[in-house]
């Protein structure tokens, strides 16, 4: 196991190279803290940045939503652990994957599905080499203290993705079946892919279907027109735009839209485009 | 857009200084992380600290009373960038403001009256500038992501502020208007302008009204003699002081005073002085 | 007041010690931004990170468990500030702790009990010295603020622990008294001493009671039999196991024990072991 930051004497070039965590861990108890520990311990110039820690328990699908959104924003060479892991101690590989611009690490549950179908993968390897772990008897249950955390602080501090483990076929990756968006000659149906801590409803339709057209949505018993931005529309009313992540979204002006419409994820929704 | 960091290579004075971002974006998605990520591209040796996140929905009042406390907190040359933002894509403006002692970016809605009432201002731009961006084209509903943690980090890493828009004159930024204290031959009458995690009411009279003197403040029913700590009364007991922020509140010794008297956000108290 | 970190110029070797936070202070408030703005004020160059600060408010119990599993992780040198103090502003000491591979600052109320009965002491002090402190006059409600975030910076910049104040005998600190585990012919009886995020039930029973042996959990009416990981069991299902910490617990397999179980916190449980 090599635990000594000593082993990276390079560090000057290393101060500024990240680690992202993302996790289902929550922030009440100290398993988000232990997690920066370890990786200080191992090389204590890497700098640590939360994406979230409330992804909810064991949602994959909200975590690799998360995922998307966040990957693009990181400099070169930052190295994105993710630790939402229903199958821990399961059979279940462990992964670590180089990217054009970054790394991922963290369990092969389809997590990371969504970053994979929009970037060119470099190379893949199951984390097997124990070397690289925290410990070489990790728990059955807190891997991301004793393998991801560890090996995403090296993997960080300049160790080649090969010297993680063995090299595994990129086409063997879990993936993440979502709802597929149907478009037909009356409209667009998709899904709520994901609610924000506003209330905003989240679709799997890409702006690229509705920009530049006249457009609305569809939901229950609501029609609601698309919109630029929230306060196109008054406060307290529905409104539909393109959200910042580059999807279709329903918000209410100032409010929740989730708690207006009482939809929940996968909820089904329609688009209309070039109305009238 | 002036996104590589290399355009500071002067960072060796510039790897402590600090970001804070303050928001009502919540922990449980990626904006947050997504701020982090676009501050950190731009000059990865910038420190940012969480001022909250947990700032009620477009509550604009809390995020003032907020940063009027963490302010006086933080090294000179620190760039606050703050985003509670209810008319984010509306013609307010973006606006950066130069203190004695720091620095103030987000939107121009009142945000930061309280720290101006308080401090010598420097001078004021309107974020015009999209060199300064994170993009020409920035998103309607997330200028957080791609205008105010970005012109952040550039101020932070040194770019004067003027060469991010136009002057424009402090007079005319918003104020936001909050009940005034009133006070009376019968004592002084004030509200609640903010309720902590713990519960605690904090109200808009300051110290300096009570300091020296014995005082009660009187809410519905209850008269609460004004003490020094939680402690100075039994486990369960109502307590009156002097908080840190420098303001007087309403405690429950191991409890919440929010709780036991079911107020809310603005409701009025009195403190009566030199009592007997 | 030492308030410049010009008085450490031989900060070249201390950009990466650490100071860890951990409070009941929630993350709604600027409490904990400010604690930080406090140390970096100090020395900029020190490195914060958080535990956890969302301890239940005033549980000095969850406190305790969250410092010994979160105290093996860090860096030699490290400077762990914890402030779950109901009784600031009363009689109740503040001190400072040296020990093997690290620092403990806090009130003198238990908190750190459970760390120091693992770990060899070097030498406790009272925080008497206000050279140390944000201010000679520190408020009576935020000592995280005025004395124990302040005092953290210093100690980790180097300050010796006894600059800090009168040095005092380890065996007058404060204990917190745990329910006891019970071990008798039929079986070990022991109590809940933590629930986590997930809703695991965390009891206090040693994993060193287990190993090796067939062992099951009786709690109610439910006989759980003790299993390596939560995919021992379907999906939904209760298991017990020990967890990463040490400790056996109750958890339900992609769901929550106390959910399921509604058992809270020093809810009694037993262990059989080698049945059958």
């Amino acid at each position: 196991m090599v635990d000594d930051w000593l082993n990276y004497p390079d560090c000057k070039m290393l101060e500024n190279r990240f680690v992202t965590l993302l996790s289902d861990f929550g922030l009440s108890d100290v398993y988000v803290g232990v997690m920066k520990g370890v990786i200080t311990q191992i090389n204590p110039r890497l700098r640590v940045v939360d994406l979230t820690h409330q992804i909810p328990p064991q949602n994959i699908t909200a975590a690799r939503f998360s995922l998307i959104n966040a990957y693009p924003y990181f400099p070169n060479g930052t190295v994105h652990v993710a630790v939402v892991d229903p199958g821990v101690g399961s059979h279940r590989r462990a992964i670590a994957i180089q990217l054009d611009s970054g790394f991922l690490v963290g369990p092969d549950n389809g997590l990371f599905s969504g970053v994979l179908s929009q970037t060119k993968v470099i190379a893949v390897v199951e984390l097997t080499n124990p070397e690289y772990w925290r410990t070489s008897a990790p728990s059955q249950t807190f891997h991301g203290r004793d393998i991801f955390a560890p090996v995403g602080a090296h993997l960080a501090s300049g160790v080649p993705l090969k010297h993680l483990g063995e090299t595994i076929d990129p086409t063997t990756l879990a993936q993440l079946e979502l709802p597929a968006m149907n478009i037909t000659a009356a409209g667009i149906t998709g899904c709520i892919q994901y609610i924000d801590h506003f209330g905003n409803l989240i679709s799997n339709i890409p702006a690229a279907e509705v920009q530049g057209k006249t457009w609305s949505v569809v939901v229950g018993k609501e029609t609601i027109l698309g919109s630029l931005t929230y306060s196109d529309r008054q406060l307290g009313e529905l409104v539909a735009l393109v959200g910042s992540h580059g999807w279709v979204e329903i918000a209410v002006n100032g409010g929740s839209a989730q708690s207006r419409l009482q939809l929940d994820w996968g909820a089904t929704l329609e688009v209309i485009t070039n109305l009238g």
